[in-house]
This record gives structure tokens, sequence and C-alpha cells, in this order.
């Protein structure tokens, strides 16, 4: 498979608050959704290159929740939410604060689809409750993040670790 | 105080799938955030007249959830969601799916302010990822729901139950 089929599109929806993330990855459906619950995979993969991920809640199940914290040279930086459900190989809905922020909340799905021969089609939607907030969260470099962690993540997959 | 001031208005934006009910209430602010978060008493309020309330769970703290049957002489109806953040006497985040629509996902930001003289305002803004499903929420007969559930807070309130 080609990189350039790996490439993480991010869409900011011209009419409601919401930004799509895509993304498709050489591996099982099965395995890239265990590479999101299961809290010593996620660390590995998880938010930019050259950060640490201290977890100190990971609760992937329907009702429970999470809370961790990213470190580099220039600080620390945590986060905290719940999963509304987790949907095994299909669906993980989950809220998202920045701590340094808390009363910015997104609510964001995310689906698992199966695309045969051992890929895998993420899409991670997420929506704030108005479109000055959506542009906030997309001017925050978050697009760094999620590109750079997509990446460390498909050398997990590659490594067979997830 | 007068029944008019406590008018519940339920507004749609015409920009964004956000749903925001306001409502006042005769009571102090502790005493109606109370009635959020103690699951004897929101068992007695929330909801429409004529239904029983049984709680499975109601762990109203951050990172908590909830799961709740409502039942009348037509049926259950089941909803669960999670406890993002729950901000003593200023701030409940949770989400919210009925169980017979398991994808329909809603973020619900409840705030509580301080009137004076012993009496809150209470502002509940619901956001969902499109438009369609806001409209959906709209028409499901849940301003009913929410019109008696508030009237029902407010007898509780009254009767210093809360």
């Amino acid at each position: 498979m080609s990189t350039a089929t790996r490439e993480t599109t991010i869409t900011a929806d011209p009419a409601v608050p919401t930004i799509l993330i895509a993304r498709e990855f050489d591996a099982p459906v099965a395995n890239v959704f265990r590479a999101h619950v299961e809290a010593d995979l996620v660390r590995r993969w998880l938010g930019p290159r050259g950060l640490t991920m201290e977890i100190d809640r990971w609760d992937a199940q329907t009702g429970g929740g999470y809370r961790y914290t990213h470190r580099d040279e220039n600080g620390e930086y945590r986060f905290y939410g719940s999963f509304h459900e987790v949907r095994p190989d299909e669906r993980i809905v989950q809220t998202f604060t920045f701590e340094g922020f808390p009363d910015g909340v997104s609510l964001e799905t995310v689906t698992f689809t199966d695309l045969g021969d051992g890929r895998t089609r993420l899409e991670a939607l997420s929506v704030v409750d108005s479109m000055e907030a959506r542009d906030a969260m997309l001017s925050s470099g978050m697009d760094v993040g999620v590109k750079e962690g997509y990446e460390q993540l498909d050398e997990l997959l590659e490594n067979g670790a997830a």
C-alpha cells in the first residue's frame, strides 16, 4: 500500500460546527479498534511526535472515561473526557476537553469500517456548539497532532504490536 | 412569583444544530443543582407526568454516567449517557441517548445562574451533529417532557424536598 492512500483529511463542514477526520489504515478493523481502547497501545501513538503520554484513567467502555497528560520540553497538557459508547470494532463516542479550557467540550464519534483485504477506514466526526468554537479547534494546531498520531499508529500496526 | 415567569422556552438556533432550553425557578441555585445530581430527587421530576422512572445508574460526577428507564402504560423508554463534567452549583455537561436509537447522541450543557432573591435561571444547550438530527429531536415531543418535568421540579422545590 502506498503512503498516498494514508493521507489524513480534515474537513470543516461549511454549514454546521463539525470537523471530520478521515484516514485509512493497512490493518484489520480489530487491530485498529484495539489500538483505540487499550491504554498500553493508546499511549504509544496518540498525539504529536515528541510528547510522552501519561494516562491517569483509561476506562474505554460504555459509561467509562479517561484522563491523560501529554508532556514535552515546553510543558504539560491535560485532557479528559467520557466514553459515551464503546461498540467493539464499530464505533466509539466520546467527549473531549483540554483542561486548560474546561468550558470547551467536543463530542466525537469514531467509526471503524472494514475495507476488506485487511484494511480499515477510520472517520472521526467532532461537533461543538458554535462555529467560533469549531474554528478555534481547527486553528489550534490539532492537524499536526492528528497526522503525526496516525503515523505513529501506522508504525505500531506495522510492528504487529496492535 | 407568578407562574408566567416560569415559562420554559425552547429555541432552535437557525444557524447551528442546537436547542436552548431556558427556565427560571423560585429556589436557590444549590437546591436546583442538588435536584439534578441526587438520584432520589431526579427520579421524582425528570420527564413528563404519568411516567415512573427507574434508575439503574446515576453517578453524577465528572467522569461518571447514568442509565434509567421511563415506564408508562404504553411501554418502556431507556436512556443513558455520561457525565463529562459536574461542577457544583454551576454547570453539568452530559451526553444523552435514547436506547431505541443508539446512534443518536446529543451533548448537553446545563448552566445554573444565581438570580438573587433565592431564584435560579437554568439553561440547557443541546448540540447534535446535523440540522436533521436537531429537527428530529424537536419533533419528538420533547417539549412536553421538558415542560412537565420542570413543573414537577417546581413542586419538589416548593415542598422543600430538594
